[in-house]
């Protein structure tokens, strides 16, 4: 796997080193391991405590990892929107060196609101894209479902659904070498006449696509997404981010309450050390530093979001995805793809304004 | 509980007992399940396959059962407005007994769009209410999660939730007991300033309503509920119905996950053996059928309903639950509730038509 790969002379990743609710220790780990599986980073932040936290690390010397200074953060109580008066914070280094072609990728562990609207500031959207979503992978029967959007755009249109569809379907087929992955509708029955007004609009876009860059099953339901029935899942980000915060605060209760269980006797707990590294590998899988971080999809270059209590696991597996959507040239693959317009653009688009 | 309960002298439930996946037997099961632990059942469907499911179960003809004959059934592939030209369809038969004060409630596990076409065309609205929504539980740490809507209505405006919120606080206070109830509007971020359009002006119109029959809490994010972090969470029933489907299909997975790791190897078998008592309590926990049925709230008169995929178990206490609301006086107590019209009627409400 990633581990085993040679090291790759191309261009580094840009990690915000400062970002996330644990500061700059989980992220110079994660960068610290990255680097030893080959990955080259830039770790932009305060420089001394950066070095500092570098200097933990031993043999970190000679590995391909660089500093730039960038003092300034978003913190995660300020606004999105500071980043338009902070030329210097550090999210905002990240995407201008992404932008610039100097650095691979922006990955943050930071304000979510402010990554956003640094990359789409910076870096502007893909032609034909009227709005980035957030895609984000859960875990399902079979493998993972791919989730957009996440949580970048609660009130949408049905076009930029259907432009998700083709955005999603692309990032699949060139990174994750799914051949024609399937699209599902999330709503609230498969039948084609059921759902809100947005999701019957959408279904109509969706199915004038099919064949069309779009391998399109229909709509799915929310136990679709868990049971794995489509390779992708569409929705707006405001059912989106209730989905993912939805799945990921049901497992770990959920898991709680198998720990409980099984803590309830002398019977009960015996069976429970026995079964303990099976149990363990289930809840690896369920853990979500297993896939590091979200992809802004969307906008002209590489940005990926990560949870803000994100360990160095997630931040080593985000600059690891980063490291292979710069190598399967993503962005590349979605301008072209994008290119030919399609019939998704069935009323103009709006204009954007980011933030 | 429930079980011991002494034989209530007044009115009986009446099910539609031909709904469902299953047809007529789980139905009759429950029914006689329900009967013995002292509830009053009118069965309504086809007379002479309902008497001949009775006949299977011994003494069944000493209980508080009585067969009404309806022989056509709305079909879980009709249309739900066909409850409109069936005036003698099961459904309507049930929603007319209550409607004439001959049955305490109505309970299907059949078609639920026809069950809700029925009942509001049937039973009307509460005065005060502009469209009723389904009610639920979700299991949840330190007990359940009451969400709403969770299915009636897709596309919806603030003052519904604003009225769900209210709708929802009478019930667990008269059903359920609880004194001051907490409410959450499912949002995409705690802050007041998060949320699509539609949360942002009911969090305005349910923040009025704080201390005026509304103990509201403020946003909640998909992980609170089953965190359990208020008692009642509202919503679209758009959002709800995904919830609650992805809520049963994940725990679903999650658990198929448990059981493939405990059957791993000799050792996780032998720990999965020792620990099967306290696992089965859980999986017990996580059935959809110890809730039995979701309540539309709303209408004037009680209205329950069921997965179509229920058992008996669910059935019985489907008709517990509907007994249970029917001694509390639950619609009377939402009428008075209701009577003084509150501030949520921030503009004027459109008129409804149901189906």
């Amino acid at each position: 796997m990633s581990a085993e790969r040679p090291k790759r002379p191309g261009l580094p990743i840009a990690l915000d080193a400062a970002g996330g609710d644990h500061g700059a220790p989980p992220n110079v780990e994660g960068a610290v391991q990255a680097a030893r599986a080959g990955v080259s980073v830039l770790l932009v932040g305060e420089r001394v405590k950066l070095h500092a936290e570098l200097g933990k690390h031993t043999g970190s010397g000679a590995l391909p990892i660089e500093v730039i200074d960038a003092p300034d953060v978003i913190g995660m109580d300020e606004h999105a929107t500071d980043v338009r008066s902070r030329a210097g914070a550090s999210i905002n280094v990240c995407t201008r060196l992404v932008k610039e072609g100097s650095a691979a990728a922006a990955v943050s562990l930071g304000h979510s609101g402010a990554t956003m609207a640094s990359a789409l500031l910076t870096l502007g959207r893909i032609k034909g894209v009227d709005r980035p979503a957030i895609l984000t992978h859960l875990p399902a029967q079979g493998g993972f479902t791919t989730l957009l959007d996440v949580g970048a755009n609660a009130d949408v249109r049905p076009q930029y659904l259907a432009q998700w569809a083709r955005l999603a379907t692309v990032y699949l087929r060139v990174v994750e070498d799914r051949d024609s992955p399937t699209v599902g509708l999330l709503s609230i029955g498969e039948e084609e006449h059921k759902g809100s007004q947005l999701v019957l609009e959408a279904h109509a876009l969706l199915k004038a696509l099919h064949g069309h860059g779009v391998n399109f099953y229909g709509n799915v339901e929310g136990r679709d997404i868990f049971a794995g029935t489509t390779d992708i899942v569409v929705t707006d980000g405001f059912t989106g981010n209730v989905v993912l915060k939805l799945a990921e605060g049901e497992a770990k209760v959920l898991f709680g309450w198998v720990r409980d269980a099984l803590g309830q006797n002398l019977k009960s707990k015996l069976g429970g050390l026995l079964a303990r590294d099976a149990l363990r590998g289930l809840a690896e899988r369920m853990d979500p530093s297993t896939y590091g971080a979200s992809l802004l999809i969307g906008v002209r270059g590489l940005a990926f979001i990560g949870h803000g209590s994100a360990d160095a696991r997630a931040v080593k597996n985000a600059l690891l995805r980063a490291e292979r959507a710069h190598e399967a040239r993503l962005i590349e693959r979605l301008e072209a793809a994008f290119a030919a317009s399609g019939p998704d653009r069935a009323e103009p688009a709006s204009p954007t304004t980011p933030g």
